[in-house]
């Protein structure tokens, strides 16, 4: 089951949770038990798992990839968001979550976010459920 | 068959060489052919495959992240892990990898490493095993 | 089914767009729908996804890439190639793709590169390719 979700980011940088959007496709799914792949069919975003209880975290992280991959310096690509392609490169573009007994597995902190990272646009997110096999 | 196994790690920073554990994983399993998934359910440790043969790759891995994400670097979080949870994204959270004739299918120099970014901690590691369905 | 292809590098850092090859192995494998996990078996190579219509934007990401980690730098590693090892652990060894109606998923710009950070030389790339089970 492949399913395609819209997803609204909000500024040039920009890291949107997604774990909601991830659970009730899940749930809405009826799988209980396999795996769930992520993949953000863009150039300059991606999806990465981290602390989503305090939001000063994924500030901290769009901030230092700004300084470790600064807005203007002498890129070739004359569009500009040669930043956000490098970005989307580091954090890259899926993630594997397992699914057990219907619910995503994260650790205690963990939230999934897709990373906007020349925005606001509206985004893409793929999602491929794929349960266990009666047979495997 | 989703595995949850305890590794310790030993410092603030530690590349914990888990190749053996995932392979008995894969023995135990009794799998021939398939697909190894390995999540790290934390926000400040992640998963990566590199060089296992000379220690000094992993320390100069280890070391350059701290170059590029210093330890003190005027962040929001004030629980004054943010480096640990940006290394954590870079590096990521998951790594997939394929088994054949019973073995995980890695290079000559390929081993996987648990990394630690804000030990010493007792970590999880939820690995999820998914043989070849025989209808496919 | 686990393909293994060889892919010839042309410099010390090099992007190889390989989306073709990908494309054409699951063509080849006649899947209609299902998931292409690529696997680069190497520890200074990697695999990533980024724009392949303008080339400047991957000369970009190298470029990026050798000043976030200078190829001379203090590393402990004797072979000189640490370098190569850090970027490949940024990047990442691994890919996971979507395929639907024979056809890899992809974003209108994205495009699947191997990634050679110690170069020029022949490397493999391993492809799985596991169909939707009908029974899922």
């Amino acid at each position: 089951m492949l399913y395609r979700i819209s997803v609204r980011t909000r500024g040039r940088v920009d890291f949107q949770d997604i774990t909601g959007t991830v659970s009730e496709t899940i749930k809405s799914s009826g799988m209980q038990s396999g795996i769930c792949h992520i993949f953000v069919p863009h150039t300059t975003a991606g999806v990465t798992i981290n602390e989503h209880a305090d939001p000063s975290v994924v500030e901290d992280i769009m901030a230092q990839l700004d300084k470790m991959v600064p807005q203007h310096g002498g890129y070739r690509h004359l569009e500009g968001n040669s930043p956000a392609h490098i970005k989307a490169s580091l954090v890259g573009s899926s993630q594997t979550l397992f699914v057990d007994e219907g619910r995503l597995v994260l650790g205690t902190w963990q939230g999934v976010f897709l990373c906007e990272f020349d925005g606001p646009r509206n985004r893409s997110l793929l999602i491929k459920i794929i349960p266990d096999s009666t047979h495997g």
